[in-house]
């Protein structure tokens, strides 16, 4: 069966701080800029979600897209969205929530998510990707490469 | 020879109804929303077409774009723009207009319009791509993974 | 009071055919070319709403932007989004419903929910806007020019 | 002399949280939301200047941007880029950091930085926009409407 | 009758060269900086022109856009898309080609053509917005603010 | 350890002709259409490079950015950013300057810089992308189809 791979995009809004517990004030300072800043600041992130797979005859569709944002939205905006990342992300405690950490532990809590998905989604989680600012893309590939049929 | 991909995008407004004659009228309530509307609503869809090869030492180029515009033209968007995608379009006679199907006819009129393309086109067509709107996007790979030199 | 304006967007898709029943068929073929395939196409429209106002001290808003969106949510998408305009909008029976037309009708039944706002909105509805595709854009006045104070 | 708009973009990120000290914990759940999320979160906003002005012949410019650009850091982006609204613009204190009353402080501070600007500057500091997000946006006039010759 | 506003977006490409002869060779680089390099460099220039006027009840349009887009192609798109806008209009013969100047060029241009239309066509050409990058953006007034009525 | 991709994007604006030394006259029109035009024209090109590796757990980061900027800087923009690809990229004398053409150059030019850079940098230069426009996007691959762990 052919393969379609389907992306959907997410936006939360969320604040953070860049410091390190592995280097001291002033190297966080020179390293991170202003980004070290302790009051924070924030970003408007994008993410897009992609699965691949073959299309149900009956529906048209790889999985039911309202279904999938439910996904979506219990593994990971509930989480994020209106939040301080430094304060309100468990995994990211004690860690440095940059965009490429802030990636991998999306990437980690949609795969969990994802293994526990109804049977009859057949697809593959593909891939996560942040979008930090215009210019800052951050991906994770979850999927081996794919076969070409 | 170093490979080079080149996406050019179209763009193409069409309707449709998502409707499938395998589920009752509930179910297709319940499974496509408001998009089972009888009186259909529309979309203007993105196309991207993605062709790989070595660049033409005489011109610079992978293929002619106008002609490839014109094989793009002939083999899709002839049929597509400004269209019923439910009524107009023969390989969507019966099967709900989804852009997961879609990607897959006009993949599939892609990929035999490609196969007789001018015999100095050596590039491989590799992948095309359809944004329904800017949070839906739908991906169909037509080449091996790239090896890379 | 220092005035602020304030714009808030919206997204809709519709289907439509451009057809006047004041020309022949063949001027309507000429008019309006592949629009006015008997099948019709689509569109995802943009809606931009702008009011005009004191900031209140208490909210630090215009408006309620909630209370915003289920007005224009009543007023405009509920009848359509995912909708046939020639079909599915009383105001273009018989009408063109080119994006002209549409911005005047969408002005129309904003100003009328409008005038029904709730008393401490003291703000004025100064302009709508309507995005057909991004090449094609239209707006309607509905304040007049702004006193600057 | 014919008069020219000049628009120029800047972009910066911060973090803020909706609350109002006339508003009970209660209301301002109600009115706020997830952003009234005690531990703040953030934008990356987007910031319009526009100018408006006879061309000098010399330079063929209203304004030298390189300057300009240097103004609006110093009146605006040094305190706001990578910055807690609430807690590091001092107008801000005491009072809900929505865009609203951010688009007014900053229109402010642009018209205090504009009366000390070089003599040979003789555009008018015409509106100051401000993007939240793409779908709610602000703007305050600061000069009275054109007049066109 | 309800006015509407419509406006058409085009684009060109198109390379100049920012040099002043009122200007010393070391003043002309301190001003322009890298955008007087003698070899000059390019844009893809985006131009919105903005018409205002009544709807015609028979086409639903102000008016005919294929029309439109021949008069802003003869005025301004043949001598500008792809060309040295230094060396290629005559009006920027020995005036720096700012995009404040080309601007002003544009709007006089389409001015007057504008003023050869068609005697049906009874929209007034409003404004005239020629976006250089993302960042700089450029506007010419050409109509008197508009009366609400 | 897990991978991640970083895409960092940059902007350079230059002009450039198509023509080339083994087409007569005749064809380079016919070939490259306006873009032949002897007088150049220009564009704002985008340059996304995207690198991949492991998330070093002192930084949270890939690589120091402000460092991959200064890598990309001298390699790239600094020969690029206001200039003519015809007259001063060296390895585009007597090449045909199509953006096929100018992604090897790049790609080169970037991969030669990696190969010098700092000792910790441990991730792989993955790819290059160049937008011409929004309808053109050029892509070259750099290193092997990534392993997935």
């Amino acid at each position: 069966m052919a393969q379609v791979s389907v992306t959907r995009r997410y936006r939360f809004s969320a604040s953070h701080r860049l410091h390190s517990a592995q280097l001291s004030g002033e190297e966080n300072r020179e390293v991170y800029g202003k980004c070290n800043n302790p009051h924070g600041h924030g970003h408007d992130y994008v993410l897009d979600v992609t699965l691949r797979g073959g299309v149900s005859e009956k529906s048209g569709r790889l999985v039911p897209l309202e279904a999938l944002d439910d996904l979506v939205r219990r593994a990971v905006l509930k989480d994020m969205d209106r939040r301080n990342l430094n304060e309100e992300v468990d995994e990211l405690a004690g860690v440095v929530p940059t965009t490429e950490n802030l990636a991998l532990v999306i990437a980690e809590r949609l795969q969990r998510a994802w293994a526990e998905r109804p049977a009859e989604w057949t697809s593959v989680l593909e891939k996560v990707k942040i979008h930090e600012t215009k210019r800052n893309i951050f991906e994770v590939s979850l999927a081996r490469e794919r076969e070409i049929g």
